[in-house]
């Protein structure tokens, strides 16, 4: 029930990468494909950034620690268990499995970059998993991202991935994105993996900047439940293969960055579209903030609301709501004599009270639509944040209770 | 279905006190009561804290400002209707509230404190209200605390109200509260109206510090749904006629402090008690901790993840969200490996692992119950904390997707 979105259509392959899916039984349902394999060509470049949560999955130490060391080669993904809270065993687990896939694979260890998503606190079914590991290698193939999308899907009722092209460097370069990720989703990151890659010739350094400031766009502008979690990872992958002149000039970085920007919103868009529950995608702008802390700080109060959240859901416009989220912030520059909201076009709240002319049905019309967008300005400084969530609804509570049973 | 609680019996009189309540059709069930006057006997010492929210309603903002004033003689109390986000006219309708009542009662417009709770954004019908004061006061008696409690009820299931009596400077001195709160309930304070009236004699100064000190253990310790109100207000009146010296030695105020604690504590627990759609009352306990903010901040990111409060809804010890809870606060002061965590008596992780002797039956078996205890040890300082929180259930959803309609 994803708003607005729908399964993905002609992906492109990117030359440099290549990919397989295939079933270890570690999800519960044992028939879907829960392990993805990434083969990146020699010499590719890559930008990596991890969860923020003081506990770090066990594949996320591994990974930080492994790219560290050298150029990674091979992406190990699995799906159904999060290998999180699991202690030495759960570093162990991860380790055993990078040195089996390595050594299937000829390179060293710390070529290998290992991922988890699903449960939290049991252990891997690493026999199972190492077992897997010479179909995985036979099926790479450059075509099989779709496939990879719906094999990292947990919670998800939807595989998220896009395709585009430009021209950077005189050359058409191609990115294709993955991601996963429907709730547990919080800035920095959300609880989500998420793989891009491209064959634009880009130097780790220039990768790296432009991959932060594209998450920080994206990734780390939206929420479904504010939870944050232990397994977030992105990935962006540059492989060369276009034969641009390495990114490097500030006209091609501004392209490069303008495509990862376009790649990434459109990737962290669509995993609040299909947010656990979701039967709204909301847009939240704060506007002529203070400080841009301020207007997050503000964005967020509202987007994590529960109160926000379940009239979103109702389609009622219960502005009062708003007014109290925004309120609670404690964000000192705000001036309730100033505060004017809207819903989409029509102002709802104007000097901190309802606008004269608003009349209920307006409201009710904006709450109704499936993509409504809430925009609260202060009329105090300059600046402004926009950030990404869904309502509350019952799917969500039932998705979240029975997650396990 | 609130947890663990019943109405009130026994309510007992506080000498100096009188109340009444009536019916003035603000409440949506319009045969219920819904105004209630509080009359205090002349000397009564008062002392109360209002809600942090920046948006203040009407009522808080004339409060304050009459209280700052002169010596409070009447409180007048509505329920149905919160006058928030009302400006201008708000103000002047709870302005010409006061007014009227204290022409009908002979004080000062000072002398009365305003009070609302209930729908944000409407006017208030000012006229049904003045209307009602005639028979507010033939009505007032000192036995009408259990129908004051009903008629500040909005989304409450059941009445709040206890009394209690000790020994202070060689006399009996009796207390008896009413507080109101299912939602929108967040520290500083919860979505709530509380009285508290006491026959101690204390003078203002001491009956504040007193105040301050227990509302911060126990109002200020609980959450439903991390949504604070524009409307809270916590008022203590002390009639004095309890004819004991005024307190003011260490032992008196001890004595008066520890029956305060102990009422508010009752009335901050019967609101998470009765919080929307509440199955679950759940105390979170954070000990050893580096400060009492780090533990706070801890218990709070608990008590407000969704994720654990569905899988407490669902009687499922999920301790791995409970886990990333903790990791996602940002404190620096947490060290994985010294980590522990409790469901009552059962430990469920040692070192940030799970518990090597474990199981889920234990777990499950304190997750099915009433009320939980979550137990979080830092290891890491001397300082707890504790707070009271709710599940998130289907009915909380239900509840606040259909409040208005």
């Amino acid at each position: 029930m994803a708003v607005g979105l729908v399964p993905p259509d002609n992906l492109l392959a990117i030359d440099g990468i290549a990919l397989a899916t295939c079933s270890a039984g570690i999800y519960n349902n044992k028939s879907r494909d829960d392990m993805v394999l990434f083969e990146l060509s020699e010499g590719t470049s890559v930008a990596a950034m991890f969860t923020q949560n003081r506990f770090c999955a066990a594949p996320v130490i591994v990974a930080k620690d492994h790219l560290a060391q050298n150029n990674p080669r091979y992406l190990l993904i699995n799906a159904g268990n999060a290998n999180a809270g699991t202690g030495e065993q759960g570093l162990a687990d991860t380790r055993e499995l990078c040195t089996s896939l390595a050594a299937n694979c000829s390179v060293n260890v710390e070529q290998v970059l290992p991922f988890s998503t699903g449960v939290i606190g049991e252990y891997l079914p690493v026999e199972a998993m190492t077992s897997s590991f010479p179909q995985l290698k036979n099926k790479l193939s450059p075509d099989n991202w779709r496939m990879a999308a719906e094999a990292i899907m947990t919670t998800d009722t939807i595989p998220k991935a896009v395709s585009l092209q430009a021209e950077i460097g005189g050359q058409t370069v191609t990115f294709t994105g993955i991601a996963k990720g429907a709730g547990m989703i919080k800035p920095n990151m959300a609880t989500m993996l998420a793989y891009i890659a491209t064959d634009a010739c880009i130097d780790n350094t220039v990768l790296q900047q432009a991959s932060q400031q594209a998450v920080n766009r994206s990734f780390n502008r939206i929420t479904v439940d504010g939870d944050t979690s232990t397994n977030d990872s992105f990935v962006v992958m540059a492989t060369g293969a276009a034969g641009n002149k390495p990114v490097n000039t500030d006209e091609d970085k501004q392209a490069f960055v303008s495509c990862l920007d376009e790649i990434c919103i459109w990737l962290a868009q669509a995993i609040v579209r299909d947010g656990e529950g979701a039967s709204k995608f909301v847009t939240i702008n704060v506007q002529n903030g203070l400080s841009k802390t301020d207007c997050l700080a503000i964005a967020y109060q509202v987007a994590h609301s529960p109160l926000v959240k379940t009239a979103l859901n109702a389609s009622d416009a219960n502005w009062g709501r708003i007014l109290a989220a925004v309120g609670s912030t404690g964000v000192d520059s705000i001036d309730i004599k100033q505060l004017k909201i809207w819903l989409d076009d029509v102002c709802i709240v104007t000097n901190g009270q309802r606008s004269p002319d608003y009349t209920e049905e307006q409201g009710q019309a904006v709450m109704s639509r499936a993509e409504p967008v809430i925009t609260i300005d202060l009329q105090s400084g300059t600046h402004s944040e926009t950030i990404w969530t869904t309502d509350l609804s019952h799917d969500y509570v039932t998705i979240n209770a029975e997650y396990r049973t």
